[in-house]
């Protein structure tokens, strides 16, 4: 099936995971290829590959959960910080085609994190986009 | 006050922002300094400077709005791709002290991304990490 990627494999049962978390909504799981040591997934178990198609709660599951893994995971790894963080299509990273969530211990010098090239707006650009943004919401996105 | 930050400000109406959404429990706005053009923000009003000190209910919230806005977003910059991203504590990233989830539109060639070292785990120490884990969250983080 198009759709049987490994983490919905996983969610079937018939590939195991080092399961951290389960409700109805989701799993979380170690990640196979850490970032860092205690790197954790949380997916929904609503399949879709790409967040902005999933019904709101089924996103709403995964943020209810974030507080309590993020606490759990910074806990056991002793990490003073940890990122979030989804790759929402090819461009932008996503390789497995199942919404997953990446919660990543960090620790100062460890060459991970977001690389940061900040801009700024030219005047009233900002605001076009903003427009351009809320329209599109309105319309459903 | 210890806990105004910029944040708190635009959510006390102190000081403005370009407005992308708001309900009860959450803000969207623009990033004034932009990864990419339509970079937004999704803040909960619930004031935490951490993700792990967030009631459930505070980041579900912002969870449960991130499909719409992350569709709006991408439609608006026609961007084929997106990161959600969050940095919590300074050692990843974080430099205002109230939680914030960035949504940023991705393209191929962008120069943008994670630093995405991946390793992986010798034998045992992916359970022994999962059991450090699964019992810190048993305590509740």
């Amino acid at each position: 099936m198009d759709n049987q990627t490994i983490f919905d494999r996983i969610l079937s049962g018939e590939i195991p995971c080092y399961r951290v978390y389960e409700d109805e909504h989701v799993l979380a799981f170690m990640d196979l290829y850490p970032l860092a040591p205690g790197h954790t997934l949380i997916i929904p178990k609503h399949h879709a590959s790409d967040v902005h198609e999933l019904p709101d709660e089924a996103f709403a599951a995964v943020g209810r959960v974030v507080p309590r893994i993020a606490r759990a995971v910074a806990k056991a790894t002793d990490a003073p910080g940890y990122n979030l963080h989804v790759s929402n299509g090819a461009c932008a990273g996503q390789v497995i085609w199942h919404v997953h969530l990446h919660v990543i211990p960090r620790a100062a010098g460890d060459g991970l994190g977001y690389r940061w090239n900040s801009g700024s707006y030219r005047e009233g650009e900002m605001a076009a986009w903003r427009d351009k943004i809320t329209n599109a919401l309105e319309q459903g996105g």
